[in-house]
């Protein structure tokens, strides 16, 4: 048994993974960090973050059990970086997560430059992947054996990967917060739109969770249809 | 007592209220249908367009109390009118929705020109406003006494409306579909953006609905604030 392919995000209601005008010191730009504002406190945020205590309860429990279910990540170059700006030219960068980044798991970075993986404290392997998206959840999908793998952002990457048809599951996290500017999920899906079921809501003072099952997207490339017995 | 202002509106995951390419036959444009399909098989969406049946349960008592909490509506021209288009320079049109519309409440259309109240069927009356939203806000108040004043859209009309710090409380239907193009919320909300305060969600198999309290939004233009005792 394969796991799923899961797209998560936190998202603002005008539809921004991130505001404008991001720098390294605010790689979310501009107003970015409201739309984690209901994660901070969590237990299950601060743990992997090498940060003591933190709430527990159903917001804590839904983060939790994701990152239970995940075997590897997928990101795009810049949330690998630190966001958009010069820096995103160094093509030797350890990245922006720091010496212990709180992946804890195999991360399949997205880059036109080929390097050799990245080993870092606690379990993080930064893996850079040249070929493209399909290939990049291939690896993963190998590497996380019968876990999930996570597509983690940005925009950019969520959108291909929906495109593509590669994703099972959308996990939003939605902030009441609007952004008015930054990079807009969905905005690059297409030409064919998938349809969604909602499988799962959750309702929490700070934000809500909407899981959804995609539908309706094109076959995925990258991987064969199960084929009857002959 | 008054009542408060509520922006109502159902909404694409991508963010969008309507689709792209509105026609007089689709006046929601392509695939805009899909932003209502939640709706059309209740009781209470039913019962107002003169339909037999349709179904109960929560989806059916949130419109319902929506509707029964309404005592006026304020509309965007070409929601009045039936979409963008030629036909929306027909200044004496009855509008789009037939002799009959679903309302049966005074409905305040922002308009530029100047034109008497369109009184139709089943107790709807049309009354054009031609000096701007916080006006027509004030007049639905006014119409409305102790009850609710929904902005019902378009998207500019809610923008605007969210803006002027004119909306208390803010109910979206969000549907699981993306529409990739069209009139999208929230776009012309600014410079100042408010916050929100998630009230209420309700999961449902075809829609989401989320209830949000406008928050730091700038102080209501129109209407001033109770004084304290002298």
């Amino acid at each position: 048994m394969t796991g799923k392919v899961v797209a998560e995000v936190s998202v603002s209601l005008d539809g921004y993974v991130a505001g404008p005008n991001p720098t390294l010191e605010q790689p979310l730009g501009k107003g970015g960090d409201q739309l984690h504002e209901w994660a901070f406190g969590l237990k299950s945020f601060r743990e992997p973050h090498g940060l003591p205590g933190g709430e527990t309860g159903p917001d804590d429990e839904l983060v939790a059990e994701s990152l239970r279910a995940t075997g590897a990540i997928v990101m795009g170059r810049r949330m690998f970086s630190g966001g958009e700006g010069p820096w995103e030219n160094d093509h030797n960068t350890d990245g922006w997560w720091g010496d212990e980044p709180p992946f804890h798991k195999p991360v399949f970075v997205l880059t036109h430059h080929a390097r050799e993986p990245l080993v870092m404290e606690g379990g993080t392997t930064f893996v850079f992947v040249t070929n493209g998206l399909e290939s990049a959840i291939e690896d993963a999908r190998a590497a996380a054996a019968e876990k999930d793998v996570l597509v983690a952002g940005g925009a950019d990457a969520i959108d291909q990967a929906i495109s593509a048809g590669l994703v099972d599951e959308l996990l939003l996290h939605l902030a009441p917060v609007l952004l008015g500017g930054g990079a807009r999920l969905f905005d690059g899906v297409g030409p064919e739109l998938p349809r969604f079921e909602v499988t799962h809501v959750l309702e929490s003072p700070l934000v809500t969770h909407l899981r959804y099952r995609v539908v309706g997207a094109k076959r995925r490339g990258g991987r064969p249809e199960p084929t009857a017995a002959p």
